[in-house]
């Protein structure tokens, strides 16, 4: 069997897990990225060069059956190169869309998918209007390279629009209006090539700093109700798009609404727990669709948990030594606020769950 | 993180589902096969050479934590070498007497393990001896390189004898009573570096024409005493052998009998189930173990099969499509009864799991 090969922009930890759910599946996988000791150098063949060199583009494409992404803020000029050059999923239209904060705020709003007030800023008397009308608090972003919490400002009265101002004028911005919520949940959503859908059950996400902490699957106190009004809300993107792979939303949950935070065109953080937790992962997910394979089962049985490893390395053996813990290494030098890599805890009971994920951030830290 | 090197001889299907498993523990791989193409080679460093070359193990060795085997019979000149010049799991002893059927037996036999009985054979004399005394029928085997069924003789009757002696005859060989038991089953027992152990469920095994066609765990009717014999006769030959690692042991069963007939001194086609079937598989156990890791939790929550794919490709999407398949390829080319692959199922009830291996059997051959 000549295998086939899959083709990623980027090889960070979550090419390394795609390869590492593709390899199984007869897959071999070839990344493309600036760093040569990515995380995805160990399981695949890597083209050491910027993601938007027309002649690295060109080296990732050639031969391979399809090329994906797994990160977000993919450059335009490469987005186009591989429409034009090769199978392309998600494609072009959705990281687009996905990119640019108030692009994706439109979607969601034209599909009837609730979001937080919002309104385009572009100057400093613009951000006064747009205060008036979101409210305070609110929020200013920058529209694009904005993840983990960078390029925010809470605006908390009027008088600190000009502060607001100050720190992140000068590039195209978003105001959007703050929204007090009960937790935050997201939901993994796959397309198949043919429009077969399958999702994930809700996950709800604790973060620190911006950055994630904690998932756990199913959602606790999670309705059927809700469910179905989440897979509601990506169906219409999916079908919109004409997406292809997998999706995140994330949204914030109150009481039995759900508000659209934003959406990752890719497999996702707060989807890790699939690896040993659901019956087919995110990442083979993506893969079967991507390829035009059967999609696999993403139910759940029992309860799931990931706590992430973030900037320092923890005692290992003390991981390994709780029953059950699934340790998931990126290959990554310790640096402060890097997530280096997680641990999954299953388990029947989701009290039995939430001990073992109490275990763990007593290691990993809050 | 500078990842803690494992070097493997041999690079088959188990040295690569071992750096599948070993990766995500922030483990990095290096193999020695005379195979460019071997199944290993895209998920490590090779050496393509011959197992027992010395520049090629001393290139194997050379900064790696640790040495590990991924066959069977490994040539006595490697072992020797790599035992002197680094930590080597299982260790040469374990390895000598479980790739030779007599010093096999008799270590079983000193141990107080049940086997058939059996005798040495080295002329046709001793060759009529010996079925005068473990009757017949009797199975003449080699003493060496014995596997799937190869190099075996079946004597149903004394006036085979001499048929056998002329097929066989010529290099050391063991006479063995042919026992009649109900069904195979396999123990994989895993011994770390400080003794503690740790023991996965009976494993009921399948054949067709001498090659594992389907593994079913726990075992059906599989009770706690069957499972604690077992394990003790295990925990004989592990102390015994002072072993590191996976060791696997194939019974025949006979109502509360367990009739020992082999061990390998490595992970185990029938242990492939617990990929996805255990909480830690068989690959990642053996790692924790020889690296002395905390061993991990080896119970199974619910019911697996798994199912070889032997000789051609069958069709893949047919596989996929069945709820809850998990597909593993070898990476190798489609050749008669060569193993190119194997798939598991689990399922929370036993008839799920026997409905959907079914399934598989359907589409996989008999």
């Amino acid at each position: 069997m000549s295998a086939r090969m899959v083709g990623v922009l980027g090889g960070g930890q979550l090419g390394r897990m795609l390869a590492l759910a593709g390899i199984p599946l007869g897959l071999r996988f070839r990344f493309l990225d600036p760093d040569p000791k990515c995380p995805a150098a160990e399981v695949g063949e890597l083209i050491v060069g910027a993601y938007d060199d027309e002649a690295s583009l060109r080296k990732l494409a050639r031969g391979v059956e399809v090329v994906t992404v797994e990160f977000e803020n993919v450059p335009a000029r490469a987005a186009e190169y591989l429409q034009s050059h090769a199978m392309f999923y998600p494609g072009r239209a959705a990281l687009a869309a996905a990119q640019e904060r108030l692009a994706e705020k439109s979607l969601f709003h034209a599909l009837d998918i609730p979001v937080p007030r919002f309104a385009a800023v572009e100057s400093r008397a613009g951000l006064q209007k747009a205060a008036a009308y979101c409210g305070v608090p609110s929020v200013l972003k920058t529209r694009r390279l904005g993840y983990d919490g960078k390029g925010q400002f809470v605006i908390k009265s009027m008088e600190m629009v000009d502060e607001a101002w100050d720190v992140l004028g000068g590039v195209p911005l978003i105001l959007e209006e703050f929204v007090t919520y009960e937790r935050e949940v997201s939901l993994i959503a796959v397309r198949g090539r043919g429009g077969e859908t399958v999702f994930y059950p809700l996950i709800e996400n604790h973060h620190r700093l911006g950055i994630l902490r904690l998932s756990v699957a199913p959602a606790p106190r999670m309705t059927a109700e809700l469910q179905a009004l989440a897979e509601e809300y990506a169906k219409r993107l999916l079908d919109r798009l004409e997406y292809t792979g997998v999706l995140t939303i994330e949204f914030f949950q109150k009481g039995s609404e759900l508000v659209a935070n934003e959406m990752a065109c890719r497999v996702h953080n707060s989807g890790h727990w699939t690896i040993e937790g659901a019956s087919c992962s995110q990442f083979e997910n993506h893969l079967r669709a991507i390829l035009g394979m059967p999609l696999g089962v993403t139910g759940i049985d029992g309860f799931s948990a990931m706590v992430n490893i973030i900037g320092e390395a923890p005692d290992e053996d003390a991981i390994l030594a709780i029953p059950g813990a699934r340790l998931h290494w990126y290959g990554k030098e310790p640096r402060p606020f890097r997530k280096l890599g997680h641990v999954n805890v299953s388990a029947r009971e989701a009290w039995v769950r939430d001990e073992l994920a109490a275990q763990l951030r007593a290691l990993l830290g809050p």
